[in-house]
C-alpha cells in the first residue's frame, strides 16, 4: 500500500475499533493502522485481554495535513460509534458523570519512534466525573492523581507542543513538576504516592491556576473537547522538530503519517493489586531465551518508562545488579505471571519473533496494553536469528533478515580490552543499556556532546536522564552515560537502537550538569576529562581505556556470516593497502582485494626513504633525471606489491596505478622543502618555483590518475614492472599471485588504449628478461568520471574488467567536491533538498543511473565483463543492495565493512526473491 | 565511400588512367583519387589538354600502410599497362635511351594540404635518357637542368625524407642548394639560368658525388626504380611531420590517405616560347570576377610557387604594385592566353565554382596540369557567393555553404585603422596576401613566435621567404610578413586558408634573421618592436596601430546574413553583460540575451563601490548583516539590471544568479585586506581568518551557484527584487523587458524548487508593493551539472527553460578543471587521445550524449520546453550545428561570433536537408 490520503481513492473507513467482537483490524495492516493498533487488534483477534477502543488511521492523519488540519467528515460519527461500543464492553460511558470511562490516547506509526510522539492519559476525567470516580472506586488518591496527571500531559502535550504556544521558561510540564516538588517538600515526603489524597485535590486546583496564569486559557473541563484536542495533538506530534529529527536519522519517511489509538483506561495504580510493566519475550540486549522484563507495583506504565524509579525484575531471568534485591512479579502475583507468561510465548509463536510487551495489572485483573516486535541489541539479533532458526521457528531467509546490517556493525564494535579493564579505576556500574565499549571526554550537555564532536573529538555523554532533546547529543556521543532509567528508559532504547554503547541508571554517581562534573567512587570527573564504559556489563571506567573488536572469535558470528554465505551471489573484496589489512580482512571474509593503491607506500610509517625518491621523480626536471629517480624507487614498490599478492595467494588483487596529483606529496614545510632542494643539488628557489607550477586550481579535477601515464608513461612501466615482476617471483616461491592492473580516471577509450599498450609492451620486456611465456594478470579500468560511463561501450571494447569508483563518480556527477561541501551540504539535508548525503549512500536517481547505463553498454560489448565497486559505497548496505540488482559482480570495502557486506548482499537476494 | 582499404570488400582497380581516350575516373572520385587526380580526368573528360596519366588511389595509400609497406599486387602491373598508354599518347617511351618520357610523381590527397606533401619531377631522366633527350631537343641547356633539379628532389623527397635516413645540416636539398649557389658565385651570374649547359652539366657529376658523399649510397639510375621510389616516398610524405601536424590543425582525418598521380612531363622551361603558370578563375583575395593568375617565361612550375622569382601577372586584372612592370601573358602569347581563358570560363561553369589551375606552355603548346577548389579569402569568398548566386551559377543553399564559418570569422577579424594608417610611418609595400590587419612585435624564427605567443604576446612573424617548418610559428602569429613569394607562395596559401594577415614578397625589405633584425626604408627593426601590417593592401608600418573591424557598414555582409536568417531555426542570442555589449550584439543579428552574468558588475571599471559592499556582504558573519550590506547593494544591481533590459527591449534577456565562489571576490592583497577589515571594523586577523575559512580544495566543484542561494537566499531574494522592480519600473518608461530568470549549478529537481519558491514569494511581494498584478518573466536553470541531464524530467517539471551550460558540463563530465588542463590536455591532443578540446568544440559522444539526454527527458515531461545553450560552444560552428541537429531553440555567444552562429545555423539546415 504504497498509496497515501493523497490518492484519489476515494477512503470511506477511518476508524478501526478492537477489543471486542468486532475487531476490525489485523496485525498485517501496520500501515493503514500503525504498529501499535495493527498489534493491538491482533492481539484481541488472539483472544488476549486487551482493553477495548479504536484505532485512527495513518490515512486520517495524511487527510488532515493535505487539508489544512482538518479531520475527514466522516471520522467523528465513526469515532463516536465505536466509542459507544467500548461503553458497552466497559460498562461505563465516556463523561457519564457516575460511572466514567477513561481513555489514553496514543500514536502509532508503522514504525516505533521510541519517546518522539505523544501521549495523553486519563482523558475524560473532569472535576465532574472525577466526583463519580471517587464514589465508583471509592479511592480519592488515586482519582485525584489521575486528574493531575491528565492536567499536567495535557497541558503540556496539548496545549502547549499541539499548539506550538511559548511558555516562557522551561515549559508548563517542568512549573506543572516544580508545584508537585514543592508540595512535596512542604509536605516533607519523598515519593509522589506519598501524598496525601487532599494534597493531590489541592494540587489539581493549584495545576489548573498555573495552566491558565500560563497558557491564558483554562484548562478544558468537557471530555469531548479533550478527546478531539488530544488526537490532533498526537497528529501534531508527527511533525515536531523531535520527530521529523528522528525520522531524519533512521531514514523513516515524512508521509508514512501517525495512527492514533484511542482506547480505555485500566490502572495500575489503583494500589497493591495492580501494577504495570513491561517485558521482551527475550533478553533484548543477549538474545538469551527467556521472558525478560521489569514492573513497578501501584504505578501507571509513564513510571517503568520514565526511568525516574528503578523498576523490579518480572522475574530470576531477569535480575542485574541494580534490582536483584527488589521483589519479582513471579514471587508477587504468581497466577497473573503466569498467565502473563503464557501470553508471551503464545505471541512468539504468533509472530514468530521476540516481542516487547506492555502490560498493567488493574485490581488483580491482567489487561495487555500492547506488543510489538521488539528492539535488540547486534548481539541479540544475531543470537535470536540463530537460536529461532534451530527452534524452526523461522526458515533461512528469515534468519537473515533478522539481523540488520546496523545490528552486525555493532558486533564489529569495538570493546573494552579486558586486560585494560583489569587494571582500571571502576568510577561504578549501571544497566548494561547498550553494547560494547567506549571511552571519551566527559561532556554534560548534548549541544557540547555536538560540538565537541565536530572538533573531531571523542565525547561520553553523562546525563541524569535522557530526554527527547538530546537526541542529536546522544548521537553524537561515542558512549552515553546516566545516572537514572532502567533497561527501557529513553536513553537505553535509544541507545539500543543505534547499537551505541551505553550505561543507565547507574545511581551511585553524583552528576553536577550546572557545574559540568561527576563525582562518582570518591573521584570528580570534570568536562574534558577521559571515561570508558563497558556497555555490556555496565561498568564504567576512569581514563582512556584500550579497546578490541568484539566479532573475533565468535562461533555464532561465523555460524551466521556461513548462512550468508550461502545465499548471497555478490563476491565481497576489501581495500587494502598493507599486508596486514589484507591478511585481517580475509579473516573477516574477503574473497579477494577490490582496491590496492599504489601510492598507500608513501604515507605513514617507513615511508621516508620510497616518499623521499618519489619527491625526487616528482621535481625531476627532465625525462632522463625522473627515469632515474623511478629506477631508485622501483625496488620499494616491487616490494610492497609482492607482500600484498603473497599474502592474498590464490585471490585476485586488484592494483591500481598511481593515482593522486603529483604536489600532494611535494613537502610543504619550509626545512623539508630546503632540505629536498639540497639532496636534489637545486636551489631553495628553484625547488619552490616546480613546487608552485604543480599547484592546480581544482586538483581534483587536474593532472592525476590516467593523465600522469599520459605525460609520464615512465611512472606506469615501472609499476607495471614491479606487479610482473613481483607475480614471477612469487610463482617461483609456490605462490599463486593473481593481479588485476586497474587504470583510474579513464573517461575516453583512447586513454586506456594508451595504457594497454604500455601494459602489452612491459609484459613483453619482462617475460623475455625473466624467460617465462606469460605472466597471468587482467587490465582494467575505474568508471568514476562521468564520460566513462556514457562511453563504457568503447571502454569495454578495450577493458577486462570495470570497477566503480563511486566517490569521484559522485563528486563529478554533482559537482560536489568533497572536500568543500561541508559549507553546503548540511544546509542542504536541514532544508530536505537532498535526502541522504551521496557520500555515504549512493545517489541511486542520479549517480545509480549512470551506473546502470555503463553496465548495460559495457556488457553489450562484453556479455560477461566483471564489474565491481571499490568506492566507499561498497560497504555501506544500501549501495550494496542497489549494486547486488544492478548486476555486480563483487563490490568492495574496508576490511572492517566486509562482513556488513555479506550480511546486505546476502539479504539483497531475499529481497529479490520476494519480488 | 566511407570505408578504407581496410575495408573487407575485395579491391582490385588501383590505378586510373588519364588523359587519354581511355580515362577512367571523374571529378566525382575525390576520396578515391584525391582532389587532383579526380580533376585531371574531369578535366580530360572535358577535352582539355591533360598530360596523360594515371593515378593510384588513396586506397593503394592505405593498403601500404596496412600492410606493412607492401604495395597491392595487382598495382605495378595495372600502372605498367597504364603507363605503355602514355608512351602512346606522347609518342615517347620511359627510359627509351632515344625518345625518352619523363614523368612526374605528385600526390594528391582529398583535401589540398598546400606544400605539405611531396612531389618529384623529370623522374626517369638518367645519363642514358639524357643523351637522347639533348638529341631530340637539341636543348642541352634545359636538358641538364632537369636532371640536376631530379637529382635535387628525388635526393631530398625519396632519398632523404622518404626514408627518414638522416643527412648531417641543414639535409641534402640545401646542401645541394649550396653547391650550385657556390658555382654560380664562381660564375659571377645572377640567375640559375644564366649558368651555362656546361656549367649543369658540371653540376649534375657535383650533385651526384655530394649525394653518394651524405647519403652513402648512389643516385639511382634506373628509370623504374625511379618512379617506384618516388611513389613510396609520395605516401610515406602522408606520415611525414609536417603533414600530421597540418592535418591536425585543420581537422584532416589521419586515414583519408593520398592518391599518387604519375603524369607525363610537359616542360615550362624550354626557352622563351615555354613558359608556366597559376591562376584562379576569380580574384581570391577580394572576389572580383575575371581571371587572375601570375606566370614566369622559360620556367617550371615549382619556380612560381617556391616564390623565388616574383611572377608576372597573366592579365591587367592581375597587376599589382610589384608585378606591374612586368609583361602579362595576355601581350606575350595573346593565342595561348585565349586559349587558357576559354578552358578557365568553362571549368567555371562545369564546377560552379572558382577554381585554382595550373598550366605549363611546352614550346608554343599549351598543358593544363591540374584544376581544383581554388582558396579564397573570407571576404572573396562571400562576395562570390552573392556574385555567383546572382549570376545563377548557384543556389541560395550553395551560396551559403560557399563560405566557410572560419572565413566568415575573417571578416570580423580587425583590420587596421584607416585613420592612423594615414599618420604612420611606413616601411614598405608587399603583396597583400592574406586579410586584415595586424599588430604584433616582430620576431624571426617560427619558434619563437610560438614561444613568445605562449607568454601572451602579440607578434609578427618575419621571414625571408616561409616554408612547412613554419607552421606552428606562423599559426601562433598575428601576422606574417615575407620578403620573398608571390600570391601562391607557401606563406600565401597557408595564412589565406587561416584568414590570417599576411604580406608576401616585400622584397625592399632586409632581413637578418640570424641578427635579428629587419631593415627597412632606413629603420631597423630589432626582435620584440611593434610593427603593424595591412594585409588587405600589403602596407608594413611601424609601431603599433589603431584596430577597427571589417563587417561594421559592409552592405554585402548584411546581404549575406539575411540569406543564412533565411533559411535557419536556430535563434541566435548574445552572451551579454553590459548594455554596450547588448547594443553591439544586437548590431550583430542577436535574437536576444542568452546569458547576463549578474557578477559582472563586480569586475572592471567604476565597479569600485559595488565590489566594497559585495565583499562586505562576504564578510558577513550574521544574516542581519549581509541583508544589510545587500540593501545597499540593491540600487547598484537593480540600476545594472535595468539598463541592460533596456536596451534590448522587446528581446529577452536571460538573467543568471550568482554563480562564483564568494571567496573569488575577497581582496587577496594584505592591503585592501587592511582596509576592508578596518571599514568593517574587524581587526585584520579575524578578517584573515574568516576569509581563509572561504577557500576551497575545489572551488569549480564547491559552494558557487544555487547552492549560494541555498544557504543565504536572501541574496537571491535581493536580485530578484531588483530584476522585478526594474522592470516594472521599464513597463512605466514604455519599455518592453523581458526577463528570463536563470538559476546555475542544479542537480537536483528540489534545488531549483527552493528557488521558484523564492521567485514566487518575491514575485509576489514586489507585486504587492508596486501595486501591479503581474510581472512577466520565466524561470529556468542552467543545465550544467551531469546530474542535472541524467535528472532532466524532474528538474523539467519545475523549470520553464532549460539552458546548456556547456563549459561546467564539460569540466564535470570528462573531471577536466579548465584552468588546469594545461599540464595534460596538449599531451592529449599531441597523442591522439582527444581529437579536439573539448571546451573549443562539444563532445558529441561524452557531452553531447547527456545534452541529448537531457533533451530528450526533459521534452518528454514538456514538449515544448524552451532549450538553449549558453556556453562558450555556443558560438563554435560545429558545435552550432550539433544544437541544431539535438533540437535547441537558440545558441548564445559571445557578440563578436553572433553572425558566425547565425552562418553555422543556416548551414545544419542545408546539411540536414541533404540527408
Amino acid at each position: 500500500m504504497k498509496k497515501s490520503a493523497k490518492s484519489p481513492r476515494k477512503i470511506s473507513k477511518w476508524v478501526f475499533p478492537f477489543g471486542g467482537k468486532d475487531t476490525a483490524g489485523n496485525g498485517g495492516m501496520k500501515e493503514l493502522l500503525g504498529g501499535k493498533g495493527a498489534n493491538l487488534a491482533e492481539m484481541a483477534k488472539l483472544g488476549m485481554p486487551v482493553p477495548p477502543g479504536f484505532t485512527i488511521t495513518t490515512e486520517a492523519c495524511n487527510y488532515y495535513y493535505d487539508n489544512k488540519q482538518k479531520m475527514p467528515d466522516q471520522l467523528v460519527e465513526q469515532a463516536e460509534r465505536a466509542l459507544a461500543s467500548v461503553e458497552k464492553i466497559m460498562k461505563c460511558g465516556f463523561g457519564d458523570p457516575e460511572n466514567p470511562l477513561l481513555l489514553s490516547i496514543r500514536s502509532g506509526a508503522r514504525k516505533s519512534m521510541p519517546g518522539m510522539m505523544e501521549t495523553v492519559l486519563n482523558v475524560g476525567l473532569t472535576d465532574v466525573t472525577r466526583e463519580g470516580l471517587i464514589r465508583k472506586t471509592d479511592n480519592p488518591h488515586f482519582v485525584y492523581d489521575s486528574q493531575r496527571r491528565l492536567i499536567q500531559m495535557y497541558a503540556d502535550v496539548v496545549m502547549e507542543k499541539g499548539t506550538g504556544r511559548q511558555v516562557n521558561g522551561d515549559g508548563i510540564r517542568k512549573k506543572l513538576d516544580a508545584e508537585l516538588e514543592a508540595l512535596k517538600k512542604k509536605r516533607g515526603v519523598e515519593f509522589d504516592r506519598d501524598l496525601s489524597a487532599d494534597d493531590l485535590k489541592q494540587l489539581v486546583v493549584i495545576y489548573k491556576k498555573k495552566v491558565k496564569e500560563e497558557m491564558g486559557v483554562e484548562f478544558p473541563e468537557d471530555p469531548n473537547v479533550q478527546l478531539w484536542n488530544a488526537v490532533k495533538a498526537v497528529f501534531a506530534s508527527w511533525n515536531g522538530d523531535r520527530a521529523i529529527a528522528y525520522r531524519k536519522i533512521e531514514a523513516i519517511p515524512h508521509n508514512w503519517g501517525t495512527a492514533v489509538n484511542v482506547q480505555a483506561m485500566v490502572f495500575g495504580n489503583m494500589g497493591d493489586t495492580s501494577a504495570t510493566g513491561v517485558g521482551f519475550s527475550r533478553n533484548p540486549a543477549t538474545g538469551d531465551k527467556g521472558f525478560y522484563g521489569e514492573w513497578l507495583p501501584n504505578a501507571q506504565g509513564e513510571d517503568v518508562v520514565a526511568g525516574i524509579r528503578t523498576p523490579n525484575p518480572v522475574n530470576t531471568f531477569s535480575q542485574n545488579n541494580q534490582n536483584a534485591k527488589l521483589q519479582t512479579l513471579a514471587d508477587a502475583m504468581p497466577h497473573l505471571y503466569k498467565e502473563l507468561t503464557g501470553y508471551v510465548n503464545k505471541l512468539e509463536k504468533h509472530f514468530h519473533d521476540m516481542l516487547d510487551i506492555e502490560f498493567t495489572i488493574q485490581e488483580d485483573k491482567l489487561w495487555m496494553l500492547q506488543c510489538r516486535v521488539g528492539k535488540r541489541t547486534g548481539p541479540a539479533a544475531m543470537k535470536m536469528a540463530l537460536n529461532m532458526l534451530s527452534e524452526k521457528l523461522i526458515n533461512k531467509f528469515e534468519s537473515i533478515n533478522r539481523v540488520s546490517p546496523a545490528q552486525l556493525e555493532e558486533l564489529l564494535h569495538p570493546i573494552l580490552d579486558p586486560k585494560s579493564e583489569k587494571s582500571a579505576t571502576i568510577l561504578g556500574k549501571g544497566l548494561p543499556a547498550g553494547p560494547g565499549g567506549a571511552c571519551g571526554q566527559a561532556v554534560f550537555t548534548a549541544s557540547a556532546a555536538v560540538a565537541w564532536k565536530k572538533e573531531g573529538k571523542d565525547v561520553i555523554l553523562v546525563r541524569e536522564e535522557t530526554n527527547p532533546e538530546d537526541v542529536e547529543g546522544m548521537r553524537a556521543a561515542e558512549g552515553i552515560l546516566t545516572a537514572r532509567g532502567g533497561m527501557t528508559s529513553h536513553a537505553a532504547l535509544v541507545a539500543r537502537g543505534w547499537g551505541k554503547c551505553c550505561i543507565v541508571g547507574a545511581g551511585e554517581l553524583e552528576i553536577h550538569a550546572d557545574q559540568k562534573i561527576l563525582i562518582a567512587n570518591g573521584k570528580k570527573i570534570s568536562e574534558g576529562d577521559w571515561i570508558s564504559l563497558n556497555g555490556t556489563h555496565g561498568n564504567i571506567y576512569e581514563g582512556k581505556l584500550g579497546m578490541m573488536k568484539a566479532a573475533e572469535d565468535n562461533p555464532e558470528f561465523d555460524k551466521f556470516m556461513k548462512l550468508c554465505d550461502g545465499v548471497r551471489r555478490l563476491k565481497i573484496r576489501t581495500n587494502a593497502d598493507t599486508p596486514e589489512d589484507a591478511a585481517k580482512a580475509r579473516a573477516f571474509g574477503a574473497e579477494g582485494i577490490g582496491l590496492f593503491r599504489t601510492e598507500h607506500m608513501f604515507y605513514g610509517k617507513g615511508s621516508e626513504q620510497p616518499l623521499f625518491l618519489l619527491r625526487k621523480m616528482i621535481m625531476a626536471k627532465t625525462t632522463e633525471d625522473r627515469i632515474a629517480a623511478l629506477n631508485e624507487l622501483y625496488p620499494f614498490v616491487k616490494a610492497d606489491v609482492k607482500a600484498t599478492l603473497a599474502a592474498m595467494s590464490g585471490l585476485p588483487v586488484t592494483i591500481r596505478t598511481l593515482d593522486p596529483p603529483l604536489h600532494e606529496f611535494v613537502p610543504k614545510d619550509h626545512e623539508d622543502r630546503v632540505k629536498m632542494a639540497e639532496s636534489l643539488k637545486i636551489t631553495s628557489a628553484a625547488f619552490d618555483k616546480r613546487a608552485e607550477e604543480l599547484v592546480e586550481n581544482n586538483p581534483m579535477m587536474g593532472h592525476r590518475g590516467v593523465r600522469l601515464s599520459i605525460t609520464y608513461p615512465e611512472i606506469t612501466e615501472m609499476q607495471l614492472r614491479a606487479i610482473f615482476e613481483a607475480s614471477v617471483e612469487l610463482t617461483r616461491e609456490g605462490k599463486k599471485p593473481i593481479p588485476e592492473i586497474m587504470f583510474p580516471l579513464v573517461g575516453h577509450e583512447r586513454e586506456l588504449k594508451h595504457e594497454m599498450e604500455i601494459a602489452h609492451r612491459v609484459h613483453a620486456e619482462v617475460c623475455q628478461r625473466l624467460k617465462v611465456k606469460n605472466i597471468p594478470h587482467t587490465l582494467g579500468t575505474m568508471i568514476e568520471v562521468p564520460r566513462a560511463c556514457l562511453t563504457a561501450d568503447k571502454i569495454a571494447q578495450e577493458a577486462e574488467f570495470f570497477s566503480f569508483g563511486t566517490n569521484d563518480l559522485t563528486q563529478m556527477t554533482f559537482g560536489f567536491s568533497r572536500d568543500d561541501i561541508g559549507s553546503f551540504v548540511p544546509a542542504y539535508t536541514t532544508k530536505r533538498i537532498l535526502p541522504a548525503d551521496p557520500f555515504q549512500t549512493i545517489d541511486q536517481s542520479g549517480v545509480g543511473v549512470l551506473m546502470e547505463m555503463a553496465i548495460q553498454k559495457g556488457r553489450k560489448v562484453k556479455k560477461d565483463l566483471k564489474i565491481g565497486i571499490c568506492g566507499e559505497h561498497g560497504g555501506e548496505p544500501r549501495s550494496v543492495i542497489f549494486c547486488h540488482n544492478a548486476g555486480l559482480n563483487y563490490v568492495s570495502c574496508s576490511p572492517f565493512r566486509v562482513p556488513v557486506a555479506r550480511l546486505a548482499a546476502a539479504q539483497a537476494v531475499i529481497q529479490e526473491k520476494k519480488k
